[in-house]
């Protein structure tokens, strides 16, 4: 939704060229509350009132604009503008802003960066989405130890501006390998010995991540240990970044909104709701929706198979779709069980012995419970089944519990055996699987109770 | 899963009370490995590897252990010996603490701990769960603005060891009242201008939370402004505690598993899969179970109510779950996204109408695609049904499509209007109403189309 609270007064500013108006409004408020507030202005309008602040709080304030926005500003806005505000934005965001905008402006914007930064980007937008030097900033602080805490304070304070955190100051030597790290806590706690030398406030046992490393992974490490940041490495333990508590919560958002979209049965989207395009959302729900479509023929084909019982026994298609929701329902919970258990590591493949046991047992409870109730629903709801005729709907409400509960729970395990991700292994695609088996094993049960279809 | 790999060395220094070999135990790893080393002793043994290590490192290690075995040692060890540690413990995660511990336990830590502590506890503990009061610490740096850069450097090197985080300093008055914040970056940039006064560094416009605030808007704030910890005030804008990034990710994971749960139709677990006992997961799986069993039932009564129908044209029971599992897969998807959307704030319930267009546009895309597979399949897997008949089946899959896509979306918001948790309308329960509704749109369509079934 668009604040649209500040805009009449914002477009009065512009047309007025209001200097004073503009340089207090980018200053008064949090940066994020006054990018908020200029959500409705076009990119065109929005750079000119960024043009009223000083760099840094420019930088600010459009590092809180939503990502499509500071694209379309750098597109629509003059290169020669917005280059200085490019080199001097943090060097994870601006790699991400150059991999969106065309290749015409990114032509007309890269040359007119200072040829450092020119290289930063271009080593950055190296790594693959997803890895963990995709997510890193190469602005952080680092000092040899040779340095006593006074001097160490005074570089910090000096390269202050240029750091995404100046909190963990990284300790490398002359070839940049990783020696370790003191916080900003331990310099300033220990300000009243400036004498004293770096190398003896150095903690040693740093945990690393490795620039090819998974999101994932970086992220289960920050939340694991409570860090503001985590060091990232190259092969040769050298050091090439830092990902900071900021960036790891973007990626935990990220990755429950993507699980999400997976247990719903659609791929992820991209943007928000309404600023994707019908036929986008259309797209990513078509492709899935297509192919468990395709596996729900299957019914259709199993079910012809057996159209000699459901003639000569009609009251057996009213329980059809019971049977089958039931088997799904039970299904859709093991699979949730088990994803969540994998995702959060506290099974692997390894337990599936583990696993099984347990669905069992749960599957036989849950399925004896409700094969209670199915049988009075057979026996009162329909007249036509006698006593023992309608042991059929308990008979088969059991098995296809117990077989929603165990499949359900052991194919994210083999997908994660296999290297594929279980999170795909979506509940509508289980489904698929369990109604046919539900169908299945409906008929046989109905086969071996019903005197009538015996051969 | 347990590391075991020191256990045996580590159960071998206890025996031969390997005092030297425990401390170094202690020390020689982060906290967060200790810990997780540590995993396999009993509660006994865990407290006496502890005590080998000076009172800070003891605290740092006991924070990484999971909260079950946390609980498990203060109720094993001795009173006196465990109050000095909790007693230092962070503010919010002592309250934790102490609020799962058994009443006899909890009787005899509290008389044990200094008065200050004391009242602390009670404060913090009489805050309700998944409130911010309930989640933030009152560890926290205070500074009045009548210091100078230098005397506020000394303060907070003085205060470090008591504080969570010292990178952020508040700035309040004598009662307290928040005033603003100044930053240990800027404190640390400015130590060349020693006299400067702390209030020309102030940040005045702060972003706060009330005590009382849910906690996912606690996270929201702090996640889209990027900030290391976010004070919160009470109802007179006085400072009583800040909330730290950590904490923050801990209720973002927290609410991702939450929401997971629910999708799968199924209460959340308080622990982990394998340390839920099984009768415990067959009871959060029953009740919902049972609930969409009973709304399932509804399909038996649809169905018989068309008993004639698939008396006399017994081949529309071969698409029977075809047509189902397509209304129930589209539905889910809708709701999949008209849930991320209200939880993202990308839609309110205001916006149902532009959310029916998309989903008209995409239901009807999305069903007349499926309705020609639909068709075909109709034509050649079947011999029955005459060119004509067959449309019953294409015809019932746009109507099928459509309504899962519609009612999908638009349940979450009215839920979400009415002022209950849309995530609670959780896919397997909207597949009961959207079931119910295929039967009838099948039936419906059948009976229009079919000519043998013309009164």
């Amino acid at each position: 939704m668009i604040n649209t609270l500040y805009l009449p007064e914002l477009r009065e500013m512009l047309e007025t060229q209001d200097t004073a108006g503009l340089e207090e409004f980018c200053t008064a408020l949090h940066p994020a509350r006054t990018a908020e507030f200029m959500e409705g202005l076009s990119a065109v309008e929005a750079w000119e009132v960024l043009r009223h602040t000083e760099l840094r709080n420019r930088i600010e304030i459009f590092s809180y604009l939503e990502d499509a926005r500071q694209v379309e500003i750098i597109e629509a806005a003059p290169p020669e503008e917005t280059s200085a505000l490019i080199a001097d934005m943090p060097a994870d965001d601006r790699v991400d802003l150059l991999n969106q905008v065309t290749p015409e402006t990114f032509g007309q914007v890269m040359p007119l960066m200072p040829a450092e930064e020119r290289r930063d980007i271009m080593r950055l937008s190296a790594y693959p989405e997803g890895t963990a030097g995709s997510l890193m900033t190469t602005d952080m602080a680092m000092l040899p130890e040779s340095l006593t805490v006074r001097a160490a304070v005074e570089e910090i304070g000096r390269q202050s501006e240029e750091h995404e955190t100046i909190y963990y100051i990284y300790i490398v030597d002359d070839d940049k390998h990783l020696r370790g790290l003191v916080s900003a806590r331990q310099l300033v706690t220990h300000l009243n010995k400036p004498n004293m030398p770096l190398a003896d406030l150095v903690e040693r046992d740093l945990v690393t991540v490795v620039d090819t490393d998974d999101q994932e992974t970086v992220a289960a490490k920050v939340a694991d240990y409570d860090f503001l940041a985590i060091p990232v490495v190259d092969a040769e333990r050298r050091l090439v970044g830092i990902i900071t508590h900021d960036d790891v919560i973007d990626v935990l958002r990220e990755e429950a909104e993507e699980d999400a979209y997976l247990a719903g049965g659609m791929e992820p989207l991209a943007e928000s709701y309404l600023d994707t395009p019908w036929w986008e959302l259309a797209w990513k729900r078509g492709l899935w929706l297509t192919v468990l479509f395709l596996a729900a023929i299957l019914t259709v084909t199993t079910l012809k198979n057996y159209d000699e019982i459901l003639d000569r026994v009609p009251w057996l298609v009213f329980f059809l779709p019971l049977v089958i929701s039931c088997g799904g329902n039970s299904g859709t919970q093991s699979t949730t069980l088990a994803i969540r258990a994998l995702t959060n590591n506290d099974i692997t493949p390894r337990d599936w012995w583990k696993v099984l046991r347990r669905e069992i047992g749960t599957g036989l409870l849950l399925g004896g419970f409700l094969a209670v109730i199915g049988y009075g629903v057979a026996r009162l709801l329909t007249n036509e089944p006698t006593a023992y005729e309608a042991l059929v709907v308990p008979i088969t409400l059991v098995g296809v519990v117990l077989c929603g509960s165990v499949i359900g729970s052991q194919l994210p395990l083999l997908f994660r055996r296999l290297g594929l991700d279980e999170a795909l292994m979506s509940s509508p695609f289980l489904s698929g699987i369990i109604d046919i088996i539900g169908i299945v094993i409906y008929m046989t049960v109905s086969l071996s109770i019903l005197k009538e279809l015996a051969p």
